[in-house]
């Protein structure tokens, strides 16, 4: 996707040769345009699939997933980190390892939300080693949903989560995927 | 807001007589079409306030934000809770006591988001004691950023946020108002 590429290239900020913080649109602050954007590319390639509901993971990806949602016209839903004192009821959970903030958590869906007939579109802002949606595609098939697709904003492709994720058979579009990138020289795109 | 209160009067789970569970359509699985009429319902009332930014706190806050944002045609901020270590940068942080999670967390924004010139409008899904939205006027005073408006799609009316706000002197626009619940008779809209 052009115009997220080059939001990327000019307001992102490489830091190491591992992170660009995108901050000013897309994780922190949001420009709510280029999210409809972003949301409408999503609804662009994946609207044959049939998808029933969205699935992302807070905090991050609600955004996305709720303007892609209003493309889709169908529900989201999003998975929790860690237990509160608010979720009762029969859940689904997974635990994923979080490398950005050092330490493990689960990814949690209420069972009620997530049934066999359903067709899932997984959506996130990020995906670098691929835990949090492996987290998601664990919750998806002990429900016994169908996962239609899995849309990423940015992807790390010089982390193991897309190739992984392909190397599974799963649709997974990436808008924007970065092949590599240094203070120095910014951000290549593949 | 007439559609906002009956989803919860015939979808939301009462427990005990302080909690009303909206799981199913506002803060865990989200109607994205309810969505999006809350998030007229706020343009419709804030729209001659010259808005130029929503903030809000993750995470249920944010599919509320980021509808009106694309009515008001403004980008949204939302606050983070507890410090993560891509969190760089200066930062406004406010210490909350959350009661529905029993412990104090920080929200945090970055310095660079918020500014003496904004004029800024806070959304969230639940106002109750209003520690949450007290953290964000703290942040907004802190930037010499103008307050001009706070909505909040369900308000606990029996408990003291709301009452505690509109004594400062804030534009407070509820959807739905909360007098009081009992399992057995269910939400009393005031």
């Amino acid at each position: 996707m052009k115009l997220l590429k080059s939001r990327i290239a000019s307001e992102g900020r490489v830091i190491g040769t591992n992170i660009v913080k995108v901050d000013a649109f897309l994780n922190h602050q949001i420009d709510i345009q280029l999210m409809n954007q972003i949301g409408k590319a999503f609804y662009d390639y994946f609207k044959h699939k049939h998808i029933n509901k969205i699935l992302t993971v807070e905090a991050s990806g609600i955004a996305i997933a709720a303007l892609a949602a209003l493309h889709f016209d169908v529900p989201l839903v999003f998975a929790k980190k860690a237990q509160s004192v608010n979720l009762d009821g029969a859940l689904y959970t997974s635990k994923v390892y979080s490398f950005t903030k050092k330490r493990s958590y689960d990814v949690i869906v209420e069972k009620k939300f997530l049934n066999a007939g359903d067709n899932i579109l997984i959506l996130d802002d990020f995906l670098a080693e691929g835990n949090a949606c492996l987290g998601l595609i664990d919750i998806i098939e002990q429900s016994g949903a169908t996962l239609s697709g899995i849309g990423i904003a940015i992807e790390k492709g010089f982390q193991r989560g897309g190739r992984e994720i392909r190397a599974r058979g799963y649709d997974l579009y990436s808008l924007a995927i970065i092949e590599s990138m240094s203070e120095k020289s910014g951000v290549v795109f593949r």
